[in-house]
């Protein structure tokens, strides 16, 4: 059932482009989802793309543009006056038509602004662009059904009739007091079984979870996902009921925060995509190589100071590679468990006793690859037995460290309040490398003494 | 709003079970949410958690066992009577009943099974059994609204009474034919709007988007996000309607899918937790530091083959940490992207474009961090202007090359069906390693000739 955008597709619709067949163009797309059609115009080059833009009505345009590409997005945006961009933003969800305003320059921000026509609209629409984008205030829309305490269920139903209208999925209505304060829910079923004289003070639902329009997303995705709301309200600092945040948001949010801490994992500072431009790419990478390099000028240093072992024991430069390659592994499954557990909320326990698990456990991971070290040094790499020696146990110790500082690193980060995903990749890589280098030669020159 | 498990809170809660004081704990239990209890659950041990357990009804607890960690369900289920676990499952929606009857072993599973009170939910439970986990069938819940194509909307709207008791959600209602194969979707507004002897046929709305039982779960979960469906019916071979996919069930399998690609990007086998035991979680990560321990055994051969260096240019082996781990880097940063394109659907273009943009972008950061390389070499580590020349002309090279890897194994992995997200983390650092440090080698021995 789901639509796959094929190369004939897309030849058929280049080719009634060229041949200026826009009714037919218009007919072919007609069925589509809009979410299809942008899946298709991201396939155009930007003239094509625009051009099919044009000829769809704002109905449907306006809910591609939000599904486009970014830089698409943003070319199409360029190609209009400012009064059709607010005809498009006027048949959108304020949270939606906030999140593209946001994207214009301040000028064109301000003339769109000028030319919604909807008044209460652009006014809800404003509202919203005050807050952070990473906050409860900056993911919530403005469309709710509310009610106040002091009606009674008749008017309460017909109120609710007029504000549903605008309204795709109602989830919960809220109840609020004359000073717009968040007081409770109301359930369907209770409003439609009772009498309709009956005051909403006396059926209300007054236990409700809120979130506050400064509560960090991720918060409030994860108070979502535990207590498996579909629909959240949002007070002000008064308390006042100002908007409200459905599911589909917070979906948004754990995706967003998911490709955020992978990325940081692979050494990409965030927010770039594989279509991006080449300068927007390397300005997402080259910061972290940056900092690898550095760390590999010390790595250079460091085998300097063992200058002396190259003429009786050159072999060892050999494994050197071999133990920063294990050191910045074991670095990284260690910083990648612990970010995994404080973004999941499932650690447990003290950081001491965390410690002695991880400990334990690079005790016995150790120990295995130090023994398949020490025989297949032995029989593949030519090692001597107390070379052998050498190098096998500098990879027990090597293996703890590096364990001890990818567990602690992240946890250090987050007490500080700095995002742990930040310890995981190129930093833990670099700093393990350093380490399992230092120790490594440090032992091999307490037992051959260069 | 959100509940916080205090230190206090714990020992409170101890101190009640310690003294016995079933009454009191089973008060200070009683307003929280089910989430909540299940949090507190994790925190005691083993013994106090069974006892709070038992102590709360099975209305509470059945929703508070999904909510357990896993270590900490089996051993409550362990110490449960099949009669009493029945009780449990009883009152959960099938998907989750299936969940945790999966969890069994054989013969417990088939007793519990048979201790099921409600036949008809007992006969869904064994029906959502026979689905792989992965698949549409394995996420799906049986309950559902469904109505007849033949019936009127009287009859529909009693029927639908009767349905809609057991369902916390309803989203949408389903229209069937006599064969039960879904026809199609009804619009509640119509329902209510429509006179009531108007046949279903008239009414219904026959666009719908569907899953099949043997889809994969993450296909289902980018079909809903993209069509921003908050429900989806899913028919088996011939079309019938068997089930249900809400979008809470969704939300789980992109948080699965995620913390899987990001514990592969680690080096971590799938499925672990911080909390998990010493065992699974050495099960998890030796096999990756295995293939990196093999590799490192790869890179010691490969130095060996240029041990001619050492005498004159032993200076060069400094620099092997330095390649091999940006190499390394490189690589990640590469695959990660590529990876994260491919699950979230957003690679457009051919893959020889693809490559030709990595060629580029590595060619700018090759460039400008080589230029770092050979100032600070010169400046920094005591290089000699050649010696300079040939590490930072490795650098570009190496960096070249490490992308180009990056970029098309993960793309390789995926044309011939095997997750993709396997290329990140050790595997492409390993074999970066390698290739880089051959590389490097290569091109010191070819301009200094030892």
């Amino acid at each position: 059932m789901q639509f796959k955008v094929s190369k004939e597709f897309l030849e058929q619709v280049t080719a009634l482009i060229e041949s200026k067949n826009d009714r037919d163009l218009e007919l072919l797309l007609t069925d589509l989802h809009h979410a299809d059609i942008a899946e298709i115009l991201d396939e155009l080059d930007f003239d094509d793309a625009t051009h099919i833009f044009k000829i769809l009505d704002s109905e449907k345009t306006a809910e591609i543009l939000l599904e486009l590409d970014e830089d698409l997005r943003e070319n199409i945006l360029s190609r209009l006056s400012s009064k059709e961009i607010a005809e498009e933003l006027d048949e959108l969800e304020t949270n939606d038509a906030a999140d593209i305003i946001a994207e214009l320059s301040q000028q064109i921000k301000e003339e769109v602004i000028s030319e919604l026509q909807d008044v209460e609209h652009a006014k809800d629409i404003v509202d919203l662009l005050r807050y952070d984008e990473d906050t409860a205030g900056g993911i919530m829309h403005k469309e709710l059904v509310k009610v106040n305490e002091n009606w009674n269920v008749l008017t309460c139903v017909k109120e609710m009739r007029i504000q549903a209208e605008n309204i795709s999925r109602v989830h919960s209505i809220y109840v609020v007091d004359d000073d717009e304060r968040l007081k409770g829910r109301l359930s369907l079923k209770d409003l439609l079984t009772t009498s309709t004289k009956t005051p909403i003070k006396d059926i209300y639902i007054r236990k409700l979870n809120f979130a506050k329009v400064d509560d960090e997303d991720v918060e409030v995705a994860r108070t979502m996902q535990k207590y498996d709301l579909e629909a959240i309200p949002v007070v002000d600092e008064l308390g006042r009921l100002v908007g409200r945040i459905t599911i589909d948001d917070i979906l948004d949010v754990i995706k967003d925060e998911a490709d955020k801490d992978y990325q940081l994992a692979a050494g990409i500072s965030q927010d770039v995509e594989a279509d991006d431009s080449i300068l927007e790419l390397t300005r997402a990478r080259l910061p972290w190589l940056v900092l690898a390099l550095l760390g590999g000028f010390i790595t250079v240093r460091v085998l300097g100071l063992f200058e002396g072992a190259m003429e009786e024991h050159g072999k060892l430069f050999f494994f050197t590679p071999l133990v920063a390659a294990m050191a910045g592994n074991v670095g990284v499954q260690s910083s990648a468990i612990i970010v995994q557990g404080l973004a999941n909320n499932t650690l447990s326990g003290s950081t001491f006793n965390r410690l002695i698990k991880e400990i334990t456990l690079s005790l016995l991971n150790g120990v295995i690859l130090a023994s398949i070290l020490f025989v297949g040094g032995h029989f593949l790499l030519d090692l001597e037995l107390v070379e052998g020696m050498i190098v096998s146990g500098a990879l027990i110790s090597v293996i703890i460290i590096a364990s001890l500082i990818g567990t602690f690193i992240p946890l250090l980060l987050d007490k500080f309040g700095v995002d742990p995903a930040l310890a995981t990749g190129p930093f833990i890589t670099t700093s393990n490398d350093i380490c399992g280098i230092l120790i490594y030669f440090s032992i091999a020159k307490a037992v051959l003494g260069f």
